[in-house]
């Protein structure tokens, strides 16, 4: 049992190593394996260190850093949901605020009540930071399907229509420019012509 | 070829891909399989996240974060050099050194030098930030190997002597409450009880 805050916060990272036995759908780009939540969160946090100039409103890049690097934590315990997969939304938040309250609570306090109010902030998607965080985690899986021929989108037969509904909007709000890079190479993907960026 | 400079940085995020395919040493803590070199960095970054509290002296968790993100990526050239291998330290640090070069180089400048300075100071290991990151990096492995009955060092014949000679400076001088915390754990594996920390 966790006493003190030291063996609290070192309870809390040791629970966190099963984010790297959550395999979501995307695979790497050499397409030898799915990707696992883990590396994609340690992937949109360089995302967010390299394209921060890009974002809509200035944003404090630490905490889009810290939001990036937790926001898959409660995947732990109700795995990956795939944007093409159809989960009910409200079930979906409903069963992450819990996992959330938990993960976070092994923290001491206040430390996890910060740190979950920084992933609830990301899940509501208002700030400015949040926006950015969000449209970075909706790019890299885009960038991810038009640099491997298709990805999940080809597995999961998804339109050019659907790919711009669903990827669209956040980008666009969180990073204009980077949705305006992107709409040709989609473009281009549904084509049939090879995107090589 | 990326000519302008997004389409630099997202060259340099489609290379460092490959830091998902560095298989280190260490194992997962249900040691399911090896870990990989860009879930590590992830889970580092979350160590400096939770711990830096415990730092020796005041440091900037953003320039942790960022340094511990971006550490490992030389390997996508040089491939991991385990702390118990033998490998040559200066022959490690030229590959490496060239090894930033051709990667930060991906990126336009000057974030490229930026980047790069950030991973140089890291690897040197003298400012209060870069002896907190490089604490962390010795602290996950041998927290790996207490809580996993040996791991590397049961498969390497490494000695409590030698744990104590490899983690414990580097640990003492970034994070000395952290390696006051190891030490019992580590007498206490070696002593063959199970540590629960």
């Amino acid at each position: 049992m966790a006493t003190t805050p030291l063996q609290q916060q070192l309870a809390f990272l040791r629970e966190i190593d099963q984010l790297k036995s959550v395999v979501r759908q995307s695979p790497l780009l050499d397409r030898s394996r799915r990707e696992n939540s883990a590396e994609h969160s340690w992937h949109l946090a360089l995302y967010a260190l390299v394209l921060a100039e890009h974002a809509a409103q200035a944003v404090d890049v630490s905490r889009v850093l810290s939001m990036l690097l937790l926001h898959d934590i409660v995947e732990i315990d109700v795995g990956d949901m795939p944007i093409h997969g159809g989960t009910s939304a409200t079930l979906q938040a409903q069963q992450e605020a819990v996992a959330a309250e938990r993960l976070f609570g092994l923290l001491p306090q206040p430390q996890g009540a910060r740190l979950l109010a920084l992933w609830q902030e990301f899940e509501q998607a208002q700030s400015a930071d949040a926006k950015f965080a969000k449209a970075l985690d909706r790019l890299q899986p885009l960038l991810v399907n038009v640099f491997t021929g298709g990805g999940t989108w080809t597995e999961n037969g998804v339109s050019m229509e659907q790919v711009i509904a669903r990827y669209g909007p956040v980008i666009r709000d969180g990073a204009p420019s980077l949705w305006a890079a992107c709409e040709p190479w989609v473009a281009q993907h549904f084509q049939g012509q090879p995107v090589s960026g």
